[in-house]
């Protein structure tokens, strides 16, 4: 395995490792934002790609790494291709000015591993 | 014209009188920034539409309520239905949380001032 | 009524037009959302008047005017006295700068229309 | 007195009154930070004026109009040009993106309550 | 020395030498800010377990990592349960949204670090 | 080459190799951005040196470590002392608050790497 598919792996053990943890703890509302959180994104009036690309940019401008890339993951599988990721990061940009740039770097490494050539 | 109506007219005119000052006071970093800010939402290989969405829900998360205005009214424009709107306020409550709620209420006022049963 | 009641008053009246607009749109997500808002400050391990001072502090370092104004009224009900709310404060000011202080202003100007002399 | 004068006075007035109800409250954490906060903009190794024009980018970034509008009357004072404001502004635009737009507004508002021509 | 130990250890240890090398430095401001920073969670009218959740909610809203480890720690030492710990954070979730989760993994992480079974 | 050097020098290369991958994307609004974001520093009514404290300071505010580290590496080419960096460093903590002292702490520790004795 790569040290990039690593990471990722890596990412995703941690994630699903403490979600187990959090869920165990048996807090309601904790649980049922959780819960809320996946809701968000089903297809309704916007579709699941639409809803994905609003979670990546929201994420960007919040400046948080591993929202990024949880949602640069669910847009590549939702077929979002390169040069929809980059308008939707040229979005992000210009809204959260070049606080940005260090996030859309990782973002760009992100779909780099996700996508090797 | 009724309350809410002026209130509208109001935002778009102070908006345009502060717009040409800062345009007339020649600072080229700041007048190009604006330039930008038009064309990241051009219709490219994702349409006008989906990218008005975007910078609505980050503009819900940031919690900036004239952008919020500026955005409602901009995807209204583009067609958003009431169904589309609330499905990503949806997405910019989850992700911003409670602290969005009341930026929630003036989007949805604002939404009610653009189309009056 | 004096000025500050209807301030106080007009907040109220505000909020909750919009949260019957905002419910009555359907948005399952969008109201769920709301119903764990309540849950979360419902007395358990910690009583109601620890999670609404939690609820202030977070939204004073959030700097979220009608979310403190909402806490203010909250805490004083459940009996938090003006020297606990002045120490919260002081939590809020310290974590989260000279920024608060627009916004401590404000919650100070609530706490007097709460407690007039 | 013109309108931008009156809401400027009333600006100070409701400023200064809070002020010294937060001081009669006697929380000696929050007096102390008070002091903090003018004590970080006297001239030592940095003058006053650059001090001010930090405070300013920084509320700009931050979004906090009331400090803004504080900053600007202050950078004013200590002498700050019009050209040295706008660039001032281009690196909070720059740094804070789109979102910073309706603050930038607001602060040429108040720049040209200052200096009416 | 377990790895969890050791990475705590290690945050202690870089927090310490720089917190003296930042003292060192003798800014009188940046000084006094740290004398104020001890002083604001000190017991007075609420008791130091109430500030130290309010320092940690705080920390998890506005999403700044070794805040809510110092803040888990110091909870843990005043005797914060599990529980609490929940309730706490749940509150943190609520306002703060989804963007707060993975630091709310980072924080339940550090909490089994403190507590192994 | 010493760990630090190291640290900063994987810092610059990972910089570098991202800001290429971005730029043959070949998105014109991100490209454009990149342009107008070194523009924004260039020495005018205000000099470099001036406008890179204030890109200092607006980056702790915001909280960026890697904004920081660039500002730190650039205020220091541009002969910032170590004394005018704590000045600053000053106004960043009091306006925003303890939540930055983390990053503070990183802050420090760069400008430690920049000037070894």
């Amino acid at each position: 395995m790569s040290e990039s598919a690593e990471r990722l792996e890596s990412f995703r053990h941690f994630r699903e490792k403490m979600d187990e943890a959090i869920h165990a703890a048996g807090n309601l509302t904790v649980n049922r934002f959780f819960a809320l959180d996946s809701r968000a994104y089903e297809s309704g009036a916007l579709d699941t790609k639409t809803k994905e690309l609003l979670g990546l940019v929201a994420s960007m401008v919040l400046r948080c790494d591993d929202c990024i890339t949880y949602h640069v993951i669910r847009c590549r599988e939702e077929g979002v291709t390169d040069e929809e990721f980059f308008e939707a990061f040229a979005v992000g940009l210009v809204v959260g000015g070049s606080i940005v740039i260090p996030h859309l770097r990782r973002a760009v490494a992100r779909l780099e591993e996700l996508s090797p050539s």
